[in-house]
Parts: structure tokens; C-alpha cells; sequence
């Protein structure tokens, strides 16, 4: 079985690429509805391209430096002579991603608000299988780019497992970075565009969301594909070959005398999952006057059908690939992961949804104005990190455990690493059911914008906000991989600085000052992220308002509908604005581990990255659920309780999801990629570190 | 010497404390001013009394089990038999510290208020008087309480140093507990009374702040009195207290053959920077017809003064008490932490004074509204953690080198320790530039309330800005001792843990699941006590809020002056409120210890410890930042630029200062203790740790 894993993995990401294929056909066969909505629609499009490729030109140039550096030290012998190539093929992989993701759900959005004429299942069906292109596109590359590497050193080169792994775990920089970049660089994107739509249209001018005499209305939907649609791409298909491959190199050190059947475990799990993913998506439908409550029936039986299959299928998989009875408390690590993942799903759900008690309480803090539902939305982002603590951590502890972790270190690692891989297993259709979202977001812009019947309107909205229970659960799934998926890179790291220096001190003293600042440092670089990613969206969102105000006041019968804004100019401004500001970000999250080791040494980047891995953890927690609750607690105001739309209370509440809209759309998710991009530079920059450090 | 110096550090405490009596003696000289003045300052008084009363009962219930529970575990061998009694002094001198403290300062106000009437000069004499009443009575309490039970236990039990100071240890969790109490209880007070009173008064009725029309405005005077005045009085105590026992303990241990010369070294630091503090506040005058930069100066001189002296006279301590030039590294331990906490203040003041770019660009950011005050203001929170990390993590590393730490840990984490007492050595001195800020805010609402002409109120706003900015120094220096005395505590522990099982294992590997799952739950306990304690100001808040409403609406004549607001109901609500909601956040300080310890073991508790003062070191500076530049931003706009008082702007920039209220006042500020606490019940619980956990 082992022999044939790359093979089969190949095959597998083939599988979900057709798959991925013949649904983007099927909704591109959808009509697009009125001459008008095309016309939006392909501005939209329009601008959401031009991002794109002037995003692609800046982060082409980061990359041709980085392979520059990467060759240089492969020449000098510290690093293979794959690593610069896998490089790069990471980061393209990850481009591609988020590409498609963006070129499907551009040509959905219309589509989807043509379906919503019909009924709301219609426009489920089109939306939902928007979010499948790209959920099916980001697993078949994820696979793609590893089987095709692992065919290659193995049967080409024929390299050693463990020469494999060390060479793969590197091209996962590549995904990290093009994700950091995109995440980034969207996220500021379309919130810039977001916040500056909103203060000024709807807090000053008192329009709706999305009119059309909005001068920033088209920059807020291409934000929405840009940002929440490619960055997602970028950043899934980052944690999705991430835990991957972090596993595969746990394993083979884990399983010294069968390296090649433990890299294949995650493998297989993973075509496994696309296999269940598949079928999950066929039990997505329903008939055709469904409600909004059959609806996310429909799409829970899709993913929960999938998580119980591959639940189910993880068991012989570690039975036949290893050693049977003694190795199964690994299927146990996958299973522990699984439920983890649902578990925070949960957690999320409880503390952002209106049918809760949190989101509740904080639209009545409405009552009292801005400020007090400011105080409460960073109270429960807070306190909503303790659930997902406890889960991870025992989750940790399980996995680690049961997979025989007292008895051996690495074989508890391996365990760890294979409970993100059952967590991510079935991203192709998690993703499907988060990525919908925007496409449906952006759906209700164009109903609105093209004057479609409000019936129209209300459907794309009950998608959305369906959208936005079901992208808990993706959520969920996201961070919590994301810190097992650091941890087992932290644990890869250790590895790699043992393979490079034998002699190494691999016992990691919380006491040693070395270690102790590290973890200083490490605790600190999230807080330091979040503040450089906000503070990039208030720049740009400042500019977004001043642009928009001088077209209010100087082009005359704007506001009348007699004379069209000026889109073109706001969605110039966020593309400026987003591509300068995503830069620094970057740029602290690759220098911040290397300056670290040249200074404190591989002790100290292990404590870095330990106080990363934890704090990282949380803010993206707190900041991605505080985001979560105001949003839902603002449209709560608006399904007409405490005051309703237009009330003082509303007022305050909407200068809430204001203030959240940086926290869950740039800030938060991102972190979730600088915790692995950390890990993934100290690997790559491992041999310089070791070589040279100051104490 | 060193034989004489647990007496000579009583002798120190009675000066501390005569001078402390002479000065209070002085300030209660000074004339009240008119019969309205005396009569406002008498029911700010009883309200600051009932409080405290009150809330000293609910703590003594608090104190007598924790009594019963220590006491039990003394009979069963667990715990040395004097930790209970001194956990009871440890709590009673941290209240009296308190308790004093408030007296002080609700004595000085009205006179205060009064002295402005002639001169800003007289204003800052009375005001900065009280202060030192305040700052030497804490630290003459702290010396009285340790010199004490030194005598009691070397000289009276004649127990051994290293059994001396593992009882003492404990006492600092008396003071710890009360601290928090006081600090979480006074926070939310003020906090309450302060959101209560602008929300309702300033931002919905228009009128202005301290208006004797504002039912909450006496609620308001009370709560600076219980919260800044009482509530700081309590925290810096165990501040001080915790730096020097915690380094006894770690000289006992580094110096094995002459545990007395090593513990003597701290003791006659504290003793010295007494003596200089005393020296330090004759040079606080100047003349008659002063500026508020002339003020500034002569508040500098003192305090430079005090810090230069105490620099200079260490160097001999350490030389003769040690072992000459071997040990001399000490001496530049304790420089490197005096340095350190400069530099951290001047960091905290660049990026909280209006006076630098942050504050006046975070200023213009009320242009666009309260949404774009509150993202710039948290985003200048968290970048302005990176600054005093870097500098902690300096200091962390002299300290631990210089001492000989690459020979001896023992030594280094002895360096580290007495680092924090370099810091907090002068405590008399910056204590009373801190707290003289309150009493002078103080001044400035009777001024206002008792009709007082335009220019008193002028100047007592000009000693409370002056007040924000020394205020700023003294942060810094009790933010960065709580860092360097939480590591300290940490290695105390580990110590414990050694001295009850002889063969624990005391290497703490970061990779260990137990330490990494403990370093997870450390990490996160900031952000759930954050969150309580916010939440906890959030529903006292509202509450005030919903009362004031009722008053404006219900009392007839109000709104005109022609009828009195019924101030005893808010004093009333403020203090139930606070008192019930500071039991919670309390009880999570000393439960999460223990439960960790029972599930993870003692390793789990170290990684805990670990991960709570990295994350709690960096939450108290976001939250103290952020709400500090929020504060002054507002100030900067009420000085007139961007629109001024009343403005749009102004408004976005009250809930910005709405917002940074329960930041810097409640919750940032018990962060600091909170991750003091978290070690001492780690040491005092260590034996049952030890002898019973789950993994």
C-alpha cells in the first residue's frame, strides 16, 4: 500500500481537481440575469483582477529575492538544492489557490443573485458549489504540489525519506509566505474598503449598505473577493499542506525502521478525505421552498456525513500502515483531532451567533452606546479564548499520550501532528461551506445595486448569515490546526536543528534566560501583527473616507441618482493602499525569527516560537470571535430588536462591527498564518542559526 | 553587617514611617477652605470609608478560610506552621497600606483645592505631601512587616535563613490576595462611578465633567479615592514586599556558605533607597509664581536625585556584604533593572503624551469618527508592548550573565531578582509623584462642585496632566518589577518544588506536553481575567448609567440647580456592584494554579507561570498604553485643536476614553498582580502539588 501512497495521492488530488473542474463548468452554465447585473458584476470582476495581478507583480519580486538568498545558501551548502525550487512552488501553488478561488466566485456573484429570483435553494445550489471550485481547487493543488514532489526526490532523485521530508517541510515557507502576503494584503483591501463605505455612507450620509451612489461600493465587493475569497485560498491551502507535510516528516522520524509507511498515514487521510469531501457535497440539496433551517440542514449533513466517514476510514488506514494493535492510539490522536475541531467550531458558534446568550447580551449593551459595547465585544473576544484553550489542550494531551508519547517523544509528535491532519482532512467541503459566504455577500450587493425585488435581497442575506454559522465551524477547524500544525512544525524544527548539529542541546529549559526571552519575544510578535495589520486598515480606510467625501461634495446629483461616483478611484486607492501597507507585516514575521536565532540561538527561537504559538493562538481567537459577535449582534439590532435600524442603538452597534471588521477579516486570520511562517523560516534558516548566534 | 541588618531594616521602617506621620501631620494643617468645600470633601470621605468598611469585611471573610485552609494544611505537614499567620499579616499590612493611603488623600482634596487658590506651587506642596504620605508608608509597612518576622523567626525560633525566607515567601500571598481585591474592587468602582457619570452626564445631558448636577459625580470622587488612591497603595505594597522576599529566598539559595550576607543585600538596598527617597523630597519645591514646566523639573530633581544616590550606594552594599569584585556583576544587575524601569516609563510616556506623534496622530483619528479612534487606539496598545520587551528581555539577560549565571543559574536568577529591587528601590519617592495625580483630580471636581473660581480648576487640571506624565515613570517602573519579580517568584518555586522532593525533575522542556499545555492556560488566564474584570466595570457601568437616567428624568429641578441629586444611591450601587464582582476574578487567580497543578503537575504549573507573566506582561502594557492615550488624546482635543470641546471629534474621542477607562484603570493594573498571585499560591500549594497530581 505504502509503495503506491505518492501514487494514489496524485491520483486523488486529479480526483478533486476534475471535481473541482465540472462544478465550475456547471456554474458558469448559470445565467447571469439582467444586462445591469452584468455590467456590476464585471466591474467587480474587473477590479478584482487588476488587484490581483498587481498583488502577483509585488510578490513576484519578494519571491525572486527570496530564491536568490535560498540559492545562495544552497550553494553554500546550508540548505539542499531542492529547497529554493520548492520554494517557489509553494508559493505559486498557494497564488494559484486563491486565484481560482477568486476567479469562480467573481463569476458566481451574479449568478447567485439570478438564482435568488427563483428561490433560496437555487441560490444555495449555485453559491454552495462556488465554494466547492474552490474548496476541491485548494485540496486537489494542496495534494497536487506534494505528490508530484514526493514522486520526484523519491523516484528521480531517489533521496532518503527523511532527505524528502527535510526538502518538502521548506516549500510550505513558500505557501506561508504567498498566503501571509495575501491574507494581508486582502485583508486590508477590503476592509479599508468596508470601513470607509460604511462611516461614511451609512454613519454620515445615512444610505444604505451597498448603494450604488456609495462611490466605494464596487471597492467593498471586490474587497469581498479579493480578501475573504483569495486570501482564504492562499491561506487554507497553507494549513492544508502545512499539517501535511509536518506530519510526514514527524513520521518518518517517529517510525525510524518503516519511514515510508508512516509519510504515507497522512497521505492517505487526506485522499481519503477528498473522497468523502466528494460525496458530502452530493448530500448538500434540498427541495425547493426549503427554509433557511433546512438549508443548514442540508449543509450539516454534507460535512458531518464526511467527518463520520473519514472518522471511520482513519482505522484501517493506521491498522494496515503501521503496526496494527500497538500503533492504534494514532487513529485515536486523528479522531481527538476531529472532535477538537468541532468542539471550537462550537465554542465559536456559542459566542458569535444571535441565538446565544453572548452575542445577545452585547446588542443590549447597545443601550448604553458605543462605548459600552466596545468594552463588551473585547470582553467576550477575551473570555472566548478559554473554551479553544482547553479543547487544544486536550486535544495536546490526548494525542500526545495515547499515541505513546511517554514511551517515546517523537511517536507523541506524530500524534499531535496526524489530529491537524483528521482536522483538515475534509477541508473540501468545510472550505465549501465557508468560501459560500462571500460569494453570497457579494451576491446581495449586486441585487441591491442592479434594484432587484427586496425578496432578492432577503435571500442573499439569509445566505449570508447562514454563511456565517457554518463558517464557525470552518473557523474552528482553521485555528485549531493551525496550533497543532505550529507545534508540530516547532517539533520538526528541533529535528532539523538535531540533524545539523548532533551535539545540540535539545532540552528546551523554560528556566534558561536564552529560552525565557524568546518566549518574551514570541508572546509579543502577535500583539506587534495585530497592531501593524490595524493600523494598515485604518490608513486606508481613512483615505477610502476622504476620497468618499470629496465625491459626495464635488460631483454634483450624486446623491440623487442623477450622476454615477467615481468606483474606479476607491478601488485604486485600496489596491495602492493594501499592496504599501501589506509589506511591513511581512517583512517582521520572516526577519523576527532570523534576527531572534542570530541573537539568542536555536534555544531561543524554540521559545519564540513556543510564546508565538500560544499568544498567536488566543489573539486570533479573541480577535476573530470579538469581530464574530459585533457583526451578528449588529444585524440582531437590525432583525428589529433594541431600536432596529437607524436607531441610536444600531448607530452604536454598527460602530462596533466597524471596529471588528479589522479584527475577524485582517488581523485574526492572519495571525493564524504568521504562527506557521514563523516556524517554517526558523526551518528553512535553520543552519545559519546553528552556525551563527551571538549568546 | 549583615547581622545587623533585619534591625537595621526596622530602623529604616520606623523612619519610613515617622516621616510618613510628620508629613501627614503637615498636610492636615493646611486650611479646608470654604464650608461647602469641607462639606463636599466630608461626603466623598464617608462614602471612601463605607466602601473600605465594607469591603475589608467581605476580604476578612475571605482571609478566615483561607486562614482554616492554610492552618490545616500546617497541621498536616503540608505547609510550614508559621504560613498562615504570616499570610494574615501579609493581607492586614497590604489593607493598611490601603486604608492610609485613602485617608491621606481624602484629607488633602478639599485643601488641595484650597491651596490652588493661591498658587499652583501651594496646590502641588499639599498634593505631593499627601502623596508621600502615601509612598512612605507603604514602603515603611513593607520593611516593618519583613523586619519583624525576620527577627521573630532568626531570633526567636531560630529557625535557618533558607526555612526563614520559605516563610516568608508565603506572607506575600496575603499581600498578593489583598492587593488584587483592593485593586479589581477600587477598579471597578472608579470606573463604574467615572463610565457611569460621562456617559449620562458628559455625552447624553451636556453637561460638564464634576458637575455637582451629576448624581455620580460623589460616586465618581469616591472611587478615585478607593481605586487609584487605595487600591495603588495595596498593589505596590505587595510590589515591593514580593521583590524583596522573593530575592532573600534567591540569595539564600545562590549563596549557600553565607546565606545571611546574601539575604541582607536586598533589605539594605530597600533601606537606602528609603533614606534617599526621604533626601529626594526636600528638593521637590520651587518658586512661588512656578510654571507647570518648573513643577516638572523640581518633581525630576527629586526622583533623579533618589535614583543616582541609590545607584551609587548599591555598589558598596554588594561589594562588602558579597564577595568583593567576585560579585560586583550584582551590582550591575541592580543597575541594569534601574535602568530598565527609566527606560520602560519613558517608552510608556512617548507613547501616551500628547506631547509625541502617537497621542496627536491617534488624536486626529477623531476625525473619522469613534470607530477609527478605537482601532487606532488599540493598535497603538499593542505596538507599544514591543518596546518594553525588548527592554525587559535586555534586562532579563544582564542581569542573568552579569550576575555569573553561565556559571550558577542560581546566581543569575539572584541577579534577575535584585534587578527588581533596583527598580522599585525608591518607591517612597515615585510612589508619592504617582498618587498625588488622584488627589489632585480630586481638587479639581471639589473646585468645580463647591463653585470655585476658573483659574483653581485651571490649576488642578495642570497638576493632574502633570501627574499623568510622572505617573507614566512610575508604570513603568511597577510594570517591569512585576515581570522581573514574577520570574523571580517562578524560580522560587522551582526551588520549593526541590526542597519537597529532592528528586523532581527540574528541567522544565518547553516541548514537554505538560509544560507546553501549562504555558497554553498561562498564556490565556490574562485574557479571561481581562475580560472578567472589564465586563465586570461593564455592568456596574451600566447600572449607574440606568440610575442616572432615572434621577435626570424623576427628580424635578435638577437640570436647573434648584434640587439636589441623590449621590448616597450611586455610592451605594458603585460599592455593592464592585464588591460582588470582584470575588470572580479573584477566585480564578487562586483556583487556576491550583487545578493546573492538580491535573498537569508541578511541570505544568511552571509552564503555566511561564506563559502567564509573558502574556500578562504584555496585556497590562497594551491595556495601560491604549487607555492612557486615549485619556490624553481626549485632553489634547479639549485643548482645541481638531474641533475642541464639544465637537464631533471630541465625542469620538470620549468613547475612546469610554473605552481606555477600565484598560488602564482596572484591569491592566490588576494584571500585574495577577501574575504575582499566580506564583505564590504556586508556592504556597507546591507541597500538595507535588504529592498529588494526575499526570
Amino acid at each position: 500500500m505504502e509503495q503506491y501512497a505518492s501514487f494514489l495521492t496524485l491520483i486523488g488530488s486529479v480526483i478533486a481537481l476534475i471535481f473541482a473542474g465540472i462544478t465550475a463548468k456547471r456554474v458558469l452554465g448559470y445565467d447571469c440575469g439582467t444586462e445591469k447585473m452584468k455590467k456590476i458584476s464585471d466591474s467587480v470582476k474587473a477590479g478584482a483582477n487588476a488587484y490581483l495581478k498587481r498583488q502577483y507583480t509585488v510578490v513576484a519580486v519578494f519571491f525572486v529575492a527570496m530564491f536568490v538568498v535560498l540559492a545562495v545558501m544552497s550553494f553554500t551548502k546550508l540548505l539542499s538544492p531542492f529547497v529554493p525550487f520548492a520554494f517557489v512552488t509553494g508559493g505559486f501553488f498557494s497564488g494559484l489557490s486563491g486565484f481560482v478561488g477568486m476567479k469562480i466566485a467573481t463569476a458566481a456573484n451574479a449568478r447567485t443573485a439570478n438564482a435568488c429570483q427563483t428561490s433560496l435553494n437555487r441560490g444555495l445550489r449555485v453559491a454552495f458549489s462556488a465554494g466547492s471550485v474552490m474548496g476541491f481547487t485548494v485540496v486537489g493543488l494542496g495534494l497536487l504540489d506534494i505528490s508530484i514532489w514526493l514522486i520526484l526526490l523519491k523516484y528521480a532523485f531517489r533521496l532518503q525519506e527523511a532527505e524528502i521530508t527535510a526538502a518538502m517541510l521548506t516549500f510550505g515557507m513558500g505557501a506561508s509566505s504567498m498566503a501571509l502576503f495575501a491574507r494581508v494584503g486582502g485583508g486590508i483591501f477590503t476592509k479599508a474598503a468596508d470601513v470607509g463605505a460604511d462611516l461614511v455612507g451609512k454613519v454620515e450620509a445615512g444610505i444604505p449598505e451597498d448603494d450604488p451612489r456609495n462611490p466605494a461600493v464596487i471597492a467593498d465587493n471586490v474587497g469581498d473577493n479579493v480578501g475573504d475569497v483569495a486570501g482564504m485560498g492562499a491561506d487554507l491551502y497553507e494549513s492544508y499542506v502545512g499539517s501535511v507535510i509536518s506530519s510526514m516528516a514527524l513520521g518518518v522520524a517517529a517510525f525510524k525502521n518503516m519511514p515510508l509507511k508512516a509519510m504515507s498515514v497522512p497521505l492517505l487521510i487526506a485522499v481519503s478525505g477528498i473522497l468523502c469531501s466528494v460525496i458530502g457535497t452530493f448530500l448538500v440539496h434540498t427541495k425547493e421552498n426549503a427554509t433557511q433551517k433546512d438549508l443548514l440542514k442540508s449543509l450539516g449533513r454534507g460535512t458531518n456525513f464526511s467527518a463520520i466517514m473519514i472518522a471511520v476510514i482513519s482505522f484501517p488506514i493506521v491498522w494496515f500502515c503501521l503496526n496494527g494493535k500497538e500503533s492504534i492510539g494514532l487513529y485515536f490522536a486523528i479522531l481527538s483531532g476531529l472532535l477538537a475541531g468541532v468542539l471550537i467550531g462550537r465554542s465559536t458558534e456559542y459566542f458569535t451567533s444571535d441565538s446565544y446568550q453572548p452575542t445577545k447580551k452585547l446588542a443590549a449593551k447597545s443601550e448604553t452606546g458605543s462605548a459600552t459595547i466596545i468594552i463588551g465585544g473585547l470582553g467576550l473576544g477575551m473570555l472566548s479564548t478559554a473554551l479553544p484553550i482547553l479543547i487544544v489542550a486536550a486535544c495536546i494531551l490526548i494525542a500526545f499520550f495515547i499515541s505513546g508519547g511517554s514511551k517515546s517523544t517523537d511517536l507523541g509528535l506524530y500524534g499531535i501532528a496526524l489530529s491537524a491532519v483528521g482536522m483538515l482532512s475534509t477541508l473540501g467541503i468545510t472550505l465549501a461551506t465557508d468560501a459560500y459566504g462571500p460569494v453570497a455577500d457579494n451576491a446581495g450587493g449586486i441585487a441591491e445595486m442592479a434594484g432587484l425585488d427586496a425578496s432578492v435581497r432577503e435571500r442573499t442575506d439569509a445566505l449570508d448569515s447562514l454563511g456565517n454559522t457554518t463558517a464557525a465551524t470552518g473557523k474552528g477547524f482553521a485555528i485549531g490546526s493551525a496550533a497543532l500544525t505550529a507545534l508540530a512544525l516547532m517539533a520538526s524544527y528541533i529535528n532539523k536543528v538535531r540533524e545539523i548539529n548532533p551535539d545540540a542541546e535539545t532540552v528546551f529549559n523554560i528556566m534558561t534566560p536564552t529560552v525565557l526571552v524568546g518566549l518574551f519575544i514570541g508572546t509579543c510578535l502577535p500583539f506587534i501583527f495585530a497592531a501593524l495589520t490595524m493600523d494598515s486598515v485604518g490608513k486606508a480606510a481613512q483615505s477610502i473616507v476622504v476620497e468618499v467625501r470629496r465625491q459626495f461634495k464635488e460631483i454634483a446629483g450624486l446623491m440623487d441618482g442623477k450622476a454615477d461616483a467615481d468606483y474606479a478611484s476607491c478601488v485604486d486607492l485600496c489596491t495602492k493602499s493594501s499592496l504599501r501597507e501589506m509589506i511591513m507585516p511581512t517583512v517582521v514575521a520572516i526577519v523576527a525569527p532570523i534576527l531572534t536565532g542570530l541573537v539568542l540561538g536555536y534555544q531561543g527561537v524554540v521559545g519564540m516560537l513556543a510564546g508565538a504559538t500560544a499568544s498567536g493562538f488566543l489573539m486570533a481567537i479573541f480577535m476573530s470571535n470579538a469581530g464574530g459577535a459585533w457583526d451578528n449582534a449588529k444585524k440582531y439590532i437590525e432583525s428589529g430588536v433594541h431600536g432596529g435600524k437607524g436607531s441610536d442603538q444600531h448607530k452604536a452597534a454598527v460602530v462596533g462591527d466597524t471596529v471588528g471588521d479589522p479584527f475577524k477579516d485582517t488581523s485574526g486570520p492572519a495571525i493564524n498564518i504568521l504562527i506557521k511562517l514563523l516556524s517554517m523560516v526558523s526551518i528553512v534558516f535553520a543552519a545559519v542559526v546553528v552556525n551563527f548566534h551571538l549568546l
